[in-house]
This record gives structure tokens, sequence and C-alpha cells, in this order.
């Protein structure tokens, strides 16, 4: 083992998937690193491959076991891709969390909401403020994102300088928030930059970014000359948006209405923290029923189609006393990110049969996004002149794609998907090994594993169907009546045109009237053979094989 | 009820959804009307609604219940969302089939499939030739699509002509298969058009569509540079596509191989029936092994992420012994429709993660449509002069939009999404009412209803877990032991660290020690107690209210 101090990047969670970030750094001798976790993020399940759970985090076993050696956890920006497991695993790593103001609230928030005290969260202030934990000094470097008060991380280490952009676009007309300061880039770029750990979402994105502000003349223009009640949806975070619809509503006549518990947090949270300042005024649901439609408009939640936000129930009915009607017009100033389409396209035909005219971002008018393009990511490389680009915030096709951009740049570009341990401490950077890693479960108030078979479980049930069968065996090991079958998620019948379960409790009860002694004794025999039974008759009746639970009872137990 | 005849448009599927396209025409006196359908094919099942499902047909019980009334089926073409439910249905339905000689290959070998005689399905050939059926006479109109041999058909009935359009486009060079051909839809025209049921999937699509002819210099460019093995999907039964692909492997040099089923199946189809004569040569996969790989293309079905087809079993590893590697090319020459994005996207991360370069058709260079644009509908309209226009193969949204186009251009367009009847026999059309239509999925062997309740089990299955409880009573209706207690697709320990189970089993044997007589000797009271008894145990250890199943076993039965 070599006595050498070493500088080590570990991504948890983020890189191989937009989502769940969690970036570890080190500093130290081998196998002592002092450590600081930089996001700390969830991912959403759906129903393909993670039905009934409620959120997904990183698993952070490998830090959680070297948690006497974390410094600190640093979160970057206030969207729940970024902070939203702190509560859930802050418990697991008890190392102080650091945020600047507006996602320090939220990070307060989301440790109270688990029971954890919300005084490990520290506010700090933006560079030139430094942080010290450990061998790391780290200042927040802002950034213009789709949320207030994104930063980038300068993280200062004895073997050199790392740029850790966190979200960012190079926005200079945010509406809101931090403009991307050119002059301020380059004065942290001046001293050298060893590493730059850089956003790759958008790297296949082939044209410069637009700036928030310009989505502005486009929805002003569609409210104004709109003639019922106009609602909007877009990112419950992204408060420059918000704030560019409410002004373009209150400008075009309207009273405006906030929709969404996320949506008006968010508010809260932009005033509490001082950022947001001149929000028009809005009023309640209640005062909005009294308001002629053609003088309203709704801000609303759900431009992903979630189906218990406010855009999926409006296109349902009514909402907090709210409802569309013909003649009306819904703006998606969002886009859907992949997955989402058949929900948001659900929620476009139900407003369709209320006659309520949709308007979405196909035209890209209403919507810009929150990361880099293409040529900005080239534009950041160049500024920043690393010694090595790390693509993070991607799917293995954009980390792979970004280290080609590198490359371009006549730069050194490596590929570190989640569990890649580099060693970044010489000129060149190299893969020192590979970390497990994978995805924890928050599934109700549990935390489980994704390889635990739980979730498998389900899928099984929900693909082929469930029977339970149950049987009575007397002290003499022999059946008592007939065994009992329920079918779950199956049809009523199949071939013989009798009911399912009638025709499996036959045929089990024949096969346990001919039974040998030795397989009516041995519930592992018994079960087998009747879970082969039962599936087969299954697949003659009804061409499938279900899942098969069987319970024996027996009376001498 | 009305003595003099009228002429009828039952949308029965394909108008409310891109799938399960089934439309009826009669003429007749009310509730005597002879009757006609056009298209019976299938939708495709997904895991948020329709987990387990294998096929997704229109419910045709209104067309079964007056099958002595049908006449006739018409295929328009071989696609699985026009065809593929024929065999399936056909038994309820017992009328005979009209295809052209392509269309009929697929429509024939669909019958088969499902043990019914082929013999009904009968070849036709284009106008002029007109088919009797009843007061209907039909021919089939020769239009351009994605597949060969597709057509629009021209119904004169008593009453007057109907176009329906069947899927087309405006395509003058298909590469294979029929041009449009604006003579001849003129001269369909010049007798004047009643009614035009017009296809209205691409009514979104401002600008005018491309032709297949225009991705083939694209095609072979890429093809040509290529260095390492060449893999491109396409849709399977776009045998033009196919066809542009072959010709560009083979004048690259390269030997053309295709993979999946489906695909050989279609080229099969094709050279029986005439169509395609001039296919490059193509190698077995055990050939296509033996040959370098900078020397191979393959041609290969997945483009929609399909788990079981070639290109989703190459992103996992070998098939068919063949495997991609490093520095080799893949080719998606196709779109992703709507709801199979993260399926594809898988696909193109696993790609990446081999070091493959993945070319998609973002940039609109290596895909054309098969669909009319909006502004080729328009042309359509034009050429027509319909008495009114009825937007199909639609979700709402598009059929709602292709009505206002219609009024763009002076014409009368009526909204009649599935289960609307509408009368068309006079100079106005109108609702004569509403039939109840639905969906009727193919769970392995059966045919159950969408509201029949089993696919609604096994979701909430999926999204809660089970929990499945037996208890044993007695003749004196005592307790007999414990009860046992089987979690499936649940945390195994939740709030108070022991097996959920355990502390089921333990939590229900003291309920039932101390439940009274009267619960202990009813079914349905234990039952429910038990339930309730179950959730709630399972909310404060997992948070999560379970599906429960209560079996009990009573010794007196």
């Amino acid at each position: 083992m070599s006595r050498a101090p070493r500088l080590i990047y570990l991504p948890l969670g983020g890189a191989g998937e937009i989502g769940m970030n969690a970036y570890v750094y080190g500093y130290g001798q081998e196998d002592a690193e002092r450590l600081i976790l930089v996001d700390i993020g969830v991912t959403f399940p759906n129903m393909d491959t993670t039905p009934g759970v409620d959120l997904i985090f990183a698993d952070i076993s490998w830090l959680e076991e070297r948690r006497d050696r974390l410094e600190a956890i640093f979160i970057t920006h206030a969207h729940e891709d970024h902070v939203g497991a702190l509560g859930h695993l802050w418990s697991r790593l008890k190392a102080p969390v650091y945020a600047r103001p507006f996602t320090a609230n939220h990070a307060a928030r989301k440790m109270e909401e688990q029971g954890q005290d919300p005084a490990h969260v520290n506010v700090v202030q933006p560079w030139p403020e430094r942080i010290k934990a450990g061998p790391f000094e780290v200042a927040f470097l802002p950034v213009s994102h789709s949320i207030p008060e994104s930063s980038g991380l300068v993280i200062d280490t004895p073997a050199g300088r790392i740029v850790h952009t966190g979200d960012f676009k190079l926005d200079v007309t945010p509406v809101l928030g931090d403009p991307f300061d050119r002059v301020l880039w380059a004065e942290v770029a001046a001293a050298g930059v060893k590493v730059l750990t850089c956003d790759s979402t958008n790297i296949f994105s082939p044209n410069p970014g637009r700036s928030e502000a310009s989505v502005g003349p486009a929805i002003r223009q569609l409210v104004e000359r709109a003639g019922g009640m106009v609602v909007a949806t877009t990112f419950a975070s992204n408060i420059a948006r918000l704030k560019t619809l409410a002004e373009a509503g209150r400008d075009a006549g309207r009273s405006v209405c906030l929709l969404g518990r996320a949506m008006r947090r968010m508010v809260e949270a932009g005033v509490q923290s001082g950022i947001l300042t001149d929000f028009p005024k809005t009023i309640s649901p209640e005062e909005a029923g009294d308001i002629p439609r053609d003088h309203l408009m709704l801000i609303v939640t759900g431009s992903q189609g979630e189906r218990r936000a406010a855009s999926a129930q409006l296109s349902r009915g009514k909402y907090m006393g709210l409802s569309l009607a013909e003649g009306d017009l819904f703006l998606f100033s969002s886009k859907t990110i992949p997955g989402n389409e058949r929900d948001v396209l659900n929620i476009v035909n139900a407003l369709s049969e209320m006659g309520v005219d949709v308007v979405d971002d196909d035209a890209d008018l209403y919507h810009v996004s929150g990361h880099a393009n293409r040529p900005d990511l080239a534009q950041i490389h160049q500024l920043m002149k690393p010694g090595v680009v790390v693509p993070m915030h991607g799917e293995h096709r954009h980390l792979r794609e970004h280290v080609k951009l590198a490359a371009e740049n006549g730069l050194n570009g490596i590929l570190a998907p989640n569990g890649t341990l580099l060693d970044l401490t010489g000129a060149v950077p190299r893969v020192a090994g590979y970390v497990d890693t994978g995805r924890t479960y928050l599934d109700g108030t549990v935390q489980i594993g994704a390889l635990d078979g739980v979730v498998r479980d389900r899928i099984r049930m929900a693909l082929n169907g469930q029977v339970v069968v149950s049987v009575l065996i007397d002290e003499a090991d022999e059946p008592m009546g007939e065994p009992w079958v329920e079918v779950n998620g199956l049809p009523e019948k199949g071939a013989s045109r009798a009911p399912l379960s009638e025709v499996l409790e036959a045929d089990l009860d024949q096969f346990l009237r001919r039974a040998d002694d030795r397989t009516l004794a041995d519930d592992d025999k018994l079960e087998e053979a009747m879970r082969r039974i039962t599936r087969q008759i299954a697949q003659a009746e009804i061409g499938k094989r279900p899942e098969v639970k069987v319970i024996i009872s027996r009376l001498s137990e």
C-alpha cells in the first residue's frame, strides 16, 4: 500500500443515470482518505421496474462504512435529484451539511420531515467564502440553472483544484438567481484547475442554450391572446419561470393562483430565503372560484403528468373547487422527461375531451432547459482548461459523448460511471478500482436493497398473476377435505369453461388422493408437487404460468 | 323508428388511440343496417396499465351481436394495428375477409396461427376491381405508407361515396409499393365524395412529409464511412427501408444479414406476394459469424426496445452467435413511439457501455414517417372535397385538431371518437347515438374485459405487495394453533426489526384468542377483522397497506 496521499473521486450515483446524484471526493493515504460528499439526491420509481416503490436512493453502503472519515456533505442546489435523499440517509452518515440559504431552507425541511435535526444544515455564502473540511477547502460558485442559487463547487485540495460544476447553464439573463459570471469563473480558473467534474445532461443538444429570459415574450403573447381561463404548468422549482408566468398573467389583467403544494412551498422558500422579493400577488383557490375565468390564470404542478398533481387532477375534473372548460388554454411550459410521455399525453387527451386548447413546447417557444448544451460545455472546457474532464450527471451515453467532446477540445476526459474509483493525484487520472454500487429503495417507510427480491416478486405477481393453494393435513399425514384454491389477478375461466379455481381444486384433490406417504409427510415435496401441478393446469386452462403460494396446515403442529 | 335507410359510421377502435383500428360502416333501415368492418387490429400492452397482458383488441361485442348483418371485413394494410386481431376475433364475426395479396398473406397467417381457416381471406386486386358487400361496393385504392400495398378504400353506398384513407402519406417515390397517384385519387373524387374518413396521426407535424427515397443518401453515406460492424434497426414491416438499408450495406461491400423473426417473415411475405423482386442477397447468422465485422451489416428487429427482439438481445450480449464490439455502429432508422423511450434508451446505454457508436434519428436524417403531415392532409381535403371529414386513426387530441384543420379548409369536420355512431345520410352528419366500447385483453389464451378487474388486481399486488393469512378453526369454532402468514413482495422487516410475518402472526394470534364467538363463527366477519388488523400492523411496521388474502380452514367442513 502506497504511503503517499492520493486524491480520489467516486460517484455513488448520478454517473449512469440522470438522478440520485452522490459524488465522493477523498484525499489522504490509501484507505485512509478524508472524504466529502457532494449532493445526496433521489431518483423516481416507475411501474416498469420499481412498482410500489416510493423513492430511489444511491446505495451509500461504501460511504456509511467509512463515515468516521466523512468530513462534510455539500448540496449544490435544491432539486430533488441533489437533495431529496438527505433526510432519509443522513442518520447513516451524520456529517455536517453545507448549502447556500435557499438550498439550505429545503435541506433543513428534508431533515425535519425525517425526524433529523435541521441544525446540522449550515447556511453558507458563496465564493469567496470557503468551508474547511479536513484537507479540503470548498467554496460555492454561483451559476445559472433552473432553480435559484445553484452552485458549482470549487474544491481546493493539496493535490490541486477541482471544479465540480453541479447542474448549470450559461445564462446571463436568468430572470431570477445568479447569472453566469464569466469573469468570476475565469478568476477561479486562473489558479489552474486540475479536475473539471462536469454536467453532461445536454451533451447531445447541438445548439447553444437559450436564456430563461427568452421565453418571456412568447408566454406573454400567448396569455394576452387567450380568451378563457389560462392554466400553465412547469417544474415547481423553476421559480424564475413561475415569476415569468405570473407576471404574464398579471400584465394581462388576470388574477394569479398557484395550485399544488410543491409550487406554493417553493415560492415560500424563495421569499423566506430572501431571493424572491417581487413575485406578483397571488390569490387562494377559494378566491379564484369567484373570479370570471377570462380574468384568471392558474399556475399548477404536474408538468410530468404525475397522477396526484394539480394538472392530472384538473384533467380528471375538479381540483380545489376549480375546473377547466371548453375554450380554456392549458400551457405546458416544460419539456417531458423521457419515460413520462404517456402520462403527459393522457392529460392532453383528457383536456382535449373537455374542449381545452393545449399548447406544449413542441415549437421550443415556452421552455428552455436548465443545462448547458454541447457548445456551452465546450466553452466551459476552454474557460477552465482543466487537467482532466470527468463527465457526471448523465446516463452512460451522455458521459461517453462528453469524453469525446473533451477530446475534441484537446482535453483529457475520463469515463467514470457509478462505482468507478478514480485516482486523480497525478497528471494523468487512472481508474484505481471499482466499488459495488447500486440502488436503495424507499418502500413505505423501509429502505430495501434493489436486489433484495421484494420488487422482483411484485413484478412477477403483476405479470403472471398468483394462485394461493391451501391444504390441510391431519396427524396421520392424510389430506383433510379438498384443497382450497384462490386465484388473484387471473382470468376467472379458461379452456374448460369452468372456474379456474374449481378446476385446480379438483385436480389438486386428485393428486392428493393418489400421493404417496413420503410426499404427504414432506412439506417441501408436497409444496413443490402442488406448485408444479398448479402451473401445468393453469398453462393448459389459461395459457399462463402464475406465481403459486402453497400453504400446508398440519394438525400435528 | 324511421323507415328510410341510413348510412352510419361507428368506430369501435382507433378513434381515441393510435392502435386497434376497427371501423364499422352500415347502410339500411335503422337497426337493420347491413354492415362492413374496416380493419381489426391490436394495441400493445404496457406495465403501467396492462401488466401481464399479451395483446389488446377493441371490444367488438356490438358487432358480434349483429354479426348476421356483417357482410365483410376489409383489411387496408398489414400493420399489426390493422390486422393483428383478425385471427383472435374472426370466430366471433365469421365474415369473409378481403385484402390485397401482401396484406392477405399476413391476414391468412393470422388466421392459421389461431386455428381459423385461411380460405376465408379473399385476395383482391386494387381499383378498379370492386367487391360487392350487401349495399356496399368497395374498391382498394393504392396509397403510399410505410408498408407495401397499403390501401385506402372507396366505399360506394346508395347514399354516396365514402373514401376511407387508411394509413397514408403522399409519397411519389416510396422505394417500394405504390406511389401516391394524384390522378387516380382525383378520378375517385370526380364522382363526388360524401365522406372522407381520414388518418390523423401526423396532424401536429407542421411541415410537408418527406419521401421514403430521401433517407437513402444519408444512410448510404453513414454505412460507407463506418469502420466496424454496422447494425441497423427499423420497423420490420417497413420493407422499403429494409431494402434501402440492405442496398446501402451491399454497395459498401458488406454482407447483409437479417436478424429477427418478424423481419425475415416480412421479407418472405414480400417475395411470396410478388412485390419484392430485387432485395439484395442476404446471409444467415451462421454465415455472418465467419465474415470480418467491417464487411458485415446486420439489419435487426427491435427498434422500439422490445425486450425479446434482436436489438435488445444484442445490447445484452450475444444473439444468434453474433455480438457487438467497440467501434461498431448501431443505427436507429426509426422513431421512438411515445411510451417506448425508456426501453430504447436502455439499449442505447447498454451499447454505450460496449463502446458502440449509436446514431439515432434526432437529426431527422435516417427516418421518415409513414403518415401524412398537416399540409399533406390539407392537400387531400382539397383534392377530395368531401361533404364531411371524419378524422380517425388518432388520439382524441389528434381527432380534435383534425376537425380544426377541416374547418380551416372550409370543410365540415365532425369529431367521432370510439363509440360515436354517426348518421351520415343527410348533407350534414349528426351523432345518432353512443355505443359502449372498450378494450378486450388477450391474457395468455383467454380474452378478458378491460373492466373485469383481473388486471386491476395485478396492479394492486404490484403496488402494495400482498399478505396471505391462513387460519385453522376447529369444530367448536376455536382457532387451532397460530395463524400462518406469508408476505409476498414486501420488505422482510419493518419498524420493530422483527420479521414482518412473525409480527403479524403474533398480533393476529392475540386477536384470535380474544375474538368473541360470533366473530369466530362467521367467515366474513373473521376475514374482515383479520384483513383490517393485517393492514394496520403493516402500515405501522413498513408504512404500506398491502393486499390481504385470508384463508380460513374449518375442520367442520
